[in-house]
């Protein structure tokens, strides 16, 4: 039966860390619990949902962790309850130890709180996923990644594959990421510095946000490895989990050309914020678009929402080239695609009123594109 | 018809502080607005959930304001709608202009945003409150007074008058704020500086928790007024008015005595974190109970929630006086408490197992008395 102590914050971390799987609302009850096994040299929790497991290990080497183990052993505990029981204990450290009946006693300080566990054989078995020939990823460039890709995957169920982003690698080195809920898209490409195994994959966007929250900064690499149905991110210590979706992902190489016939440069932010304007009124009518006028190298937006109020305004631009056009479209898809970009300056392609708009940094045009679709007005 | 320009962030601070008396969701649909009079000198912001009511008044005297009054006039605006538009305003200067059909034109740097307002004629008009012989409070204290006793005052709308805060004066200075909710009771003592009008009246405790909110710490002291159903606070620019409760509030001074049995000296936080870990046991029962044995000198806290587990904890003291006791109670309580009090140390009284037992800061017996009513378990 299980018996050890530890540093009271450390433990919590990691609690805290695998959590992120956990949903207390969960269609499978046993999903709420959290798995602890201990064994001679580290201590592993782990959580799912069924869609996301993570794996969180904690080794007696590590000097912070203050592990000291005395006998081995796994055991199920409620998930939220344990974390919010561990971080009221009023002493840096914390003793551990499983009594008959999976019951746990926690002493720490003047403090003995007795808890009810339940046997470890009713945790589902995760999938397991091969460990070879990994494909290694910074950690900061796969986060960059995802904060410039999965926001513009659907939120929608009623076409599943698009609620992922679409991960493949071609030439054992290009590398592209790409997401669309079919109103706009997102498409990031980057040559690897080593190469790899091709893959495949579409990944669903939540996961992806649960990775970027669970890996830190100061984890500085990840290891990526593929089965047919799951994916897997590990660092030292954390195995990330998750499903893929099933099914073709649309080709969204068709819909990227070449030509344009207006250019406009403008600094991003002061774009976004005349967005965020127009939002405010164009939000209150039903349609909720605003309207890009590009005449007589002016450009200006208008919204009209006969019920609340209209705004007129003239647009700060770097540069203009091209004919004049006159587009409509959602602003909430352009506040959005304004904040995934890092650049101060960003580069808009327009080809006619009723043709997807091109978005691209003005420092990296080649390697991120995003695309909004206009709304046809008459 | 209105023209006035003003200092944006300026304006939004007297905006969001009127915006803390207003309701989207009111029952009387005109109070979702803001009422805006513009005179030469100054602009009133009116606000009113019905139950309270916030006058801002923004003088052109006040050089941080920049207001520049061209035109007077009064008008209503739907109050979240506007502050979100005056916030996204590009310029730190906003041009306010009335045109016709009760129409508002804001200009700010490029932008130009029309929106649609109401006739000021269909605004209720707020009771009046007279304005002689002000009792004058200082801003901080009467914010710790808030904070000390309106947490203890009833949610439940099942006995109205519980739900505020019995304020009184007699004797032209001996002030006394006090709430229960029938489980527990908070009072706070004063003897004024000034001697005033005696006064007698209930104050809903979630109109006081507003009052602290709205009037900031740079505000030293305010200016009160009492009409038969109303009261007022006022400072320099802010006007606040209250509804009272109407009905007879219980006497509570009949539930202090002076007798006890057993007195224990407790760290305040330190209780307070042993009663936390205790809460978060008995929160998992229906009884929900704390049980604390003093004991041979030992004061320990003992929970048992048979489906969850179970708590033993011994308790550090600084004190212990009189007979050995045992005694439950809600937790909650005790943590509510606890919070309240400003003290290092906080004196426990105990009369019997199923008498109500006091609290008093170590520091301050006299002026500010908890109570709390245990729970008989068997």
């Amino acid at each position: 039966m299980i018996k050890f102590s530890i540093n009271k914050v450390f433990f919590l971390q990691a609690l805290n860390a695998t959590k992120r799987a956990i949903s207390s609302k969960n269609a499978i009850p046993i999903l709420s619990s959290l798995k602890i096994e201990v064994n001679s040299q580290s201590i592993t929790l782990t959580g799912s949902n069924g869609q996301i497991s993570i794996e969180n290990t904690i080794s007696a080497e590590e000097e912070n962790a203050g592990l000291l183990v005395t006998s081995s052993g796994a055991i199920l505990l409620e998930a939220n309850f344990f974390i919010n029981i561990v971080s009221s204990l009023p002493d840096i450290t914390l003793d551990f130890e499983e009594i008959e009946q999976h019951q746990v006693v926690l002493n720490s300080g003047k403090s003995e709180i007795t808890l009810k566990g339940k046997d470890v054989e009713q945790y589902p078995r995760l999938q397991e996923v091969g460990t070879n020939n990994p494909l290694i990823l910074e950690t900061k460039l796969l986060k960059t990644i995802i904060s410039e890709t999965a926001f513009a995957a659907s939120t929608q169920e009623s076409r599943p594959i698009l609620t992922g982003v679409h991960l493949v690698l071609t030439n054992h080195k290009e590398f592209k990421a790409v997401a669309t809920d079919s109103h706009r898209m997102s498409q990031r490409k980057l040559t690897l510095d080593h190469s790899s195994d091709d893959f495949d994959v579409v990944i669903p966007s939540r996961s992806l946000r649960e990775f970027a929250a669970v890996f830190t900064d100061d984890i500085e690499s990840v290891e990526v490895f593929f089965s047919n149905s799951q994916i897997l991110f590990r660092s030292e210590y954390i195995s990330f989990y998750t499903r893929l979706l099933e099914g073709n992902y649309p080709d969204t190489d068709r819909l990227l050309g070449n030509n344009f016939e207006t250019e406009v440069v403008f600094n991003t932010n002061a774009l976004r914020y005349a967005m965020e304007r127009a939002h405010l009124i164009s939000n209150a009518t039903q349609n909720g678009t605003v309207k890009l006028e590009i005449i007589n190298n002016q450009v200006t937006a208008h919204v009209n929402s006969p019920e609340v109020g209209k705004v007129n305004e003239e647009l700060d631009i770097e540069s203009l080239s091209g004919n004049d056009l006159t587009i409509s479209f959602n602003p909430t898809y352009l506040i959005e695609a304004l904040k995934a970009l890092k650049s101060e300056t960003v580069t808009i392609r327009f080809i006619s009123p009723i043709r997807p708009f091109t978005l691209t940094p003005s420092d990296n045009s080649e390697n991120f594109i995003q695309l909004i679709t206009p709304v046809r007005t008459n």
